[in-house]
């Protein structure tokens, strides 16, 4: 990749992010995990408009933050094991996820993608941005985490993220999606369509990514479906970090929203879905990036 | 009122507002309009979460922002002439609509309250408390913008807001709204229903404003159609400041939206409503403030 596309962040905007991330992560091959932790340290990351819309609509690749954020996102992808997206992000933006930080060598500060890809929909193929970045040497290869069993995958598809360093790991779906349903154990569909969609749980994914994958923090970047089931209340627990960053547009209705499903008591009261405490707000260019942690309801 | 209801407003967050705002209100009665301007300053003012909801629901009166943007708003008060807010607003959360910053004292730096009414869905009592503030001496009494001819309206109506020292003042619709169309003059409805709905043109409400009461300067307050009407592209020449308090909240879905219509092109494709430029973004304890200017398209 030529220097020229290289991104730097200021150091001391990365100061007054530190105290949101977690610890460095170690890059020895599969290190032992510890016995304490029994998922990574999950950072939640995305970018909307001032109406929380991701994009202008499902599928179209919207560019909201300036420069200074892009920056900043790829330093906190250097502060993570890895960076997860669902399996819908991928077929719209043909994203490269990996890490253009000047100053990197080799694979030392590149994240592990991981897709989200319950139906495995993904066609891998070697001109995906991923695949040519990893045999550019610039990115890890893929972790596709899917409910599908791996010997009813296409071999080829097997083969081709295998030859490049990636893999599917086959984790059992929680429960199928009943549209409309709502329960305590919310993890998160990225289906076909509403009447054949596999739910994962999400304790089942960070227990994969730490304790078979040695993945100590993940960075969970979107879309709109992932990021809302983990702002949901049953799964504010699992989330260590929240950083989002808001450009002062608004894109108008239609597009991808970031909203949690509604919370109502029993008598049918509505109340705020989630809040962060702990709240840092850091002008960055035109846009802001918000940082703070979900408050304990 | 009680000297502890006032609020104190740091100086050094006005100096940071300033430049965003108009010049100060004067208060001689009835000014004579200048010739030049052909409406008042528009200052667009709200608060929402981070999904950009104002409120839980549609009736649901919703405590968004911390004390400090509350004292932000009532120096905002101080500084125009008039507040405007729809009907909904008026009925849903029965609102002071007066300036309680400590110092002031008498009438001045009361802004006269604008009510958008435009089928007389207001029964004003004198328990509102618009009218008691007013009959305590502690803010001015409104006027209420309608499409209802003055003498079809209830005389004991009237006589209420009159004794109080409000009006009625009959805007002629612009056009009854067309659920779904969509055109050059998009004005503001607040009916009663979308078959039953008058439209009110921006520029007609404004030029009454300034040149029938000599209202120098407005700010924008709500309720959600107000709001989204005022960042539809037809109507961003007729505001001069934004200034959108966020608090670090998702409400969920379900809430009253801030986000205009959606902006296609004659190919169907998206494009941002609405963005702003010369932006600031000002910490206020656990909220943010983003001062800003709607972008010429």
């Amino acid at each position: 990749m030529a220097e020229a596309e290289k991104l730097t962040f200021s150091a001391s905007l990365a100061a007054v992010l530190e105290p949101h991330l977690p610890p460095p992560p170690t890059r020895s091959p599969n290190p032992a995990p510890s016995t304490s932790p029994t998922r990574p340290f999950v950072t939640l990351t995305f970018a909307t408009s001032l109406d929380s819309s991701l994009s202008l609509a499902p599928g179209v690749r919207t560019r909201l933050s300036g420069p200074a954020s892009k920056a900043m996102t790829h330093h906190l992808r250097s502060r993570h094991s890895a960076i997860l997206i669902g399996v819908s992000t991928l077929l719209a933006d043909d994203p490269g996820l990996n890490c253009r930080l000047a100053g990197l060598s080799g694979l030392t500060g590149q994240p592990r993608p991981i897709i989200l890809d319950p139906h495995a929909r993904w066609t891998p193929r070697p001109s995906d941005k991923v695949l040519a970045l990893c045999r550019a040497g610039a990115g890890l290869a893929p972790f596709v985490l899917t409910g599908v069993r791996v010997d009813q995958i296409p071999p080829e598809h097997v083969r081709l993220l295998e030859d490049h360093g990636g893999k599917y790991i086959h984790v059992v779906a929680a429960a199928a999606a009943v549209p409309g349903a709502s329960g305590a154990d919310v993890g998160v569909g990225v289906g076909v369509g509403a009447d054949a969609r596999l739910r994962f749980s999400w304790r089942d994914i960070l227990g994969v990514l730490l304790a078979e994958e040695g993945l100590a923090s993940v960075m969970v970047e979107g879309g709109g479906q992932v990021i809302n089931s983990l702002l949901d209340p049953a799964n504010h627990d699992l989330v260590d970090a929240v950083i989002v960053t808001i450009a002062p547009t608004w894109l108008g209705r239609g597009g991808v929203v970031v909203s949690p499903e509604r919370v109502v008591d029993e008598g049918g009261t509505p109340s705020a879905a989630a809040r962060l405490c702990s709240v840092s707000w850091l002008p960055l260019g035109e846009d802001v990036v918000l940082c703070g942690r979900l408050q304990a309801r």
